[in-house]
């Protein structure tokens, strides 16, 4: 029942979030969950896209990618196939609403933001590593947004983090290494709010459908783990 | 606080199921949440991908899809876009998880089962609507698989459905329609077996960040939204 | 030579056609021809394509396309394919010409009406079905729009239905269905208005080429058959 | 009522078929309407498509393009936009069910003969020109196969030609130039064998529909057109 | 030793150009190198780019293509591909670049000249002779470019031609066809101006790595050869 | 006339070789030229592309892309466009003939060395930096599968590096910087063998023309930049 890397069920594995890794973009940070690596990128432009122009509000976005050998077995390029994957939309789409979440259009004006989390190397919880570093990034974006342009008051109006949880052997355990994520009969995402709040929870059945007192402990161990998450990130931003 | 087609916070909409709605296909059905109209089809075929192929076990896959005036403003077909999009992608592989997760694949052998739902009208409720009427279409597929290749045990293992519930206007709501949708707080689909346990959950915040008692009422609302559907369900197979 | 469901070579098959099937469209018609199904949908929007912008005139265009299980053999969706297929776009291009022939666009001005036919069930003569369901939605699209747009005079100057005709087993038939059309020498679409005149003829030697009596048989017998269609058209929009 | 380039109604333009134009096809014409210039080439291959593997039958295919700058303004490359438009998929087809309407396709054994018409210079007719020349190519390709693969009978069982017909200012013409083309009432191609039969008809109403007579009147000129034609070929593969 | 065509080591292939073999473009060419056929097509538009807008100055830009039967085997079409390989990006790219070199976009005003390169025969060195003939065809457009729009000055300042050289059985040997072509230790593109100076060098090991004296021999024997095709260029143009 | 950076014209930027950066690939390096960064990661798999197949040979192969932001401004991910640049083709095909040219693909065997090569953040000199940091993960892929399939004599019969020159402001310059690069005349890239020769040359003149003089002064910048490249190569292969 012992976890493959010794941890306790509730321990998150080492995170380090090494801010501003990139010189040009306007906030980025290469953030680890153990051996997985996403390179983080906050973008500021002006404008909005067309469905938006004139609402006065900005726009935050995200763009999820991995590199084809950040995995065991290299994959394609999504660019050389000429097209995206499912899981990449949907993973895209996750960590944009996440950050939305946190957001005050209005205060950000007629901006967007792009979020581009790359994946250099995967073990497992790409996605809630590039929500918790893609949250840092866009804290510098908005901070570079807000001096540049004379912005009145701060856009963000949280913060955002994200674990994923899992049932692995009949045990909750808290943020899944890729071994663990393999042979999970349940896998969850959660997002949390720097103040305990949920933003998104994705829970899915991967053997057996689950209990409500199983989902039930699982929330509890995502809350805890996110509340570490926030205190880091809190850290790298000072 | 009443709402627009004066339901209980706690009901679902009218739901229809014509089963058999197609002649071609070895299941089908017709079903409605409402104004929400979706066809299912199960399509039964030899063999497996390739990545499953020599494992002696079947796949159950999904795709879903809009027609372009199912909704009220005229969407481009994503055949003339020449891509899909992310929204498809991701209830596309929603409805296969749900779905998968009542399949014993060992006992299906090498057989493809492929659930097409197309929405031909939307009225908010889109993809619950089409991984409750792809049960029963996938109900005859299995039906039909065993009869013909002669399988010795059912490979369907539990029945399975799936809901909305959100929160509008402060109110947790059963089944939303499009008109609750656009302006919930909180979104959430749930799928659920016919014995009361998760396969899928996914909440997301639209508006507000939530906290854990309103997860814990939606998640009360879609059980009893989904054991009614599981009995619809029921009597259509009948 | 009995044709298969037992009809007169002159006969057409059973024709319903269910108006205002969908809830959205400025006009739609669920046409059945016998066992094939297609659902016509008018969507009336300001503004034309580009190339046409500043004429005063207006435009009106078509898209096909078939359900995945529409047919025998599921057939993968072209969305997912990437591309449109020859005989898709064809028969797209076919119904949008065959309309526009009874359209007066300067009566129309600038605004565009787009006919969606999207086969639900397939059983030979759905591109002919779709012309002629097309032809009743687009009439109360152009109903929506005279009223909303306040138009001077009527933009329909005619009406149109299509049909079509083949040589099977040496003998000249109406209306084929699948069965039919597999086994024809010859298969020739006719497009006809209302008093009678061509719109498109498409006659196509599948087997042996056909000598000009053939030809003038066939054109008889479709001039025939569409002035039934006609007449149940005229009913349905009564 | 004067033609614009001084031809009787029922005269065809001047035609030159310039054979073996390439040096690497094993059939290959040059072919030219008036300015209208196509290059014809046949490409003989082993096997068949899959779906036709096994069947011991030979298979004929075509693909038509126009070179960017064949018109009057440049037009964009297809392989450039990434995907091939409508009138490009349905005169590939038309080129392709016209020829194989004169082959013996059990006296081919399985092989593959691929015409490629490409349109260097376009002025009206482009696709019968592209018929009439590909039929040349494909006799020159068959008459390679049969030598190379030792087949026992002639695969080609009759010639094909087409010519366009269309009624201008009133006036049943022949084989239309892209002025005449440009401003027709009714616009037919009409593909025919070398014994006079038909191969495939398709009259267009471009503006007004058209009356049985018409029709009539303008395949009479359309059969005559196309035995100047035929002429032509056998004079160039004498 | 001997070349396969008993050419000398530094003696060029046959250059024939034939100049405004199209009707519709504003200059053309059909160069031939040997048997390697390449029809150039220059089209003059107004406007530009959009990055270049409003800076006054013209473009110049190129797009280069083989038919599918310019080779020996029948190459699938980047069209049908849905897109373009990397070989035509490459040397598309090469083209423009080439031309762009004797260009004054200042004095072009907003004006674009696209170079369509089509190769109709191949037989090595397509990408040179496409330069070679471009260069013809794009004199003869800013000649129409000036005329038409009142130049001031000529924005052509200077000619440009390209030829092939290469080491074959160790022997360096100018203007390679085919057959030496796929045979060569080393290839190398070179670009030159009328007056000798060098606008592109690409040289590539495809055996071995090559020595500074190899290459120095090299460059020597391609601005011979580029000399002889300025004088041939220079005819055309008188 | 000084550099922006302070350099002398004939020293290199800065160089870091990092190897085995990433866990899984067989062979990795991240390497940076100044503020260039490029991760390059070998791929070693068993089997050949179908056209090498059965010929006992192995093959090399890389793919080039940018992350998008690693430049100043963010450029649109070529899978969310769908289709790949000429630049990234044109990059992508160097690379893999630069690494080809010190490879024995005898002795090899049928197995296939895949070079991802992403910028992480680019700064000029991004193509050369990939392919002198792609020799190192070759090194390392090709040691892997010398040990894992006891290949008998070592693939890799030589080394390769690469670097930029070109004329800024008249004088000719060793490993140009972006701000150099995007004013420079002339820019040539040069990969050279670890015992000085060449395997590719290609300079462009981006201003003007130039001459022969010019382009020995570069090539001997060249060599001399590439051997201390090879030096710092085999350090970190030590």
């Amino acid at each position: 029942m012992a976890r493959p890397d010794g941890r306790a069920p509730n321990e998150n594995r080492p995170v380090t979030i090494t801010r501003n890794w990139l010189r040009h973009a306007e906030g980025s940070a290469l953030i680890e969950f153990g051996d997985t690596r996403v390179l983080c990128a906050a973008t500021v432009e002006d404008g909005v896209p067309r469905w938006r122009r004139g609402t006065g509000e900005g726009w935050v976005t995200a763009e999820y990618a991995m590199l084809p050998r950040s995995t065991d077995t290299r994959g394609a390029r999504e660019s050389v196939k000429g097209k995206i994957g499912g899981r990449t939309h949907e993973i895209s789409r996750l960590i944009g609403r996440s950050l939305r979440a946190v957001v005050d259009f209005k205060a950000m004006g007629e901006h967007t933001i792009t979020l581009d989390c790359d994946v250099l190397q995967a073990d497992g919880g790409t996605r809630t590593a590039a929500i918790t570093g893609a949250y840092v990034a866009l804290a510098d974006g908005m901070k570079y947004l807000r001096k540049k342009r004379g912005l009145k008051s701060n856009p963000l109006v949280g913060s955002v983090s994200a674990v994923s949880v899992g049932i692995v052997q009949g045990q909750s355990r808290l943020d899944l290494n890729y071994l663990e994520d393999s042979v999970a009969q349940t896998d969850m995402n959660v997002v949390v709010t720097g103040d305990g709040k949920f933003i998104e929870v994705q829970g899915t059945a991967e053997g057996e459908p689950f209990e409500r007192e199983r989902l039930d402990g699982l929330l509890d161990l995502a809350v805890h783990g996110c509340g570490e998450l926030s205190e880091i990130q809190t850290k790298a931003l000072a």
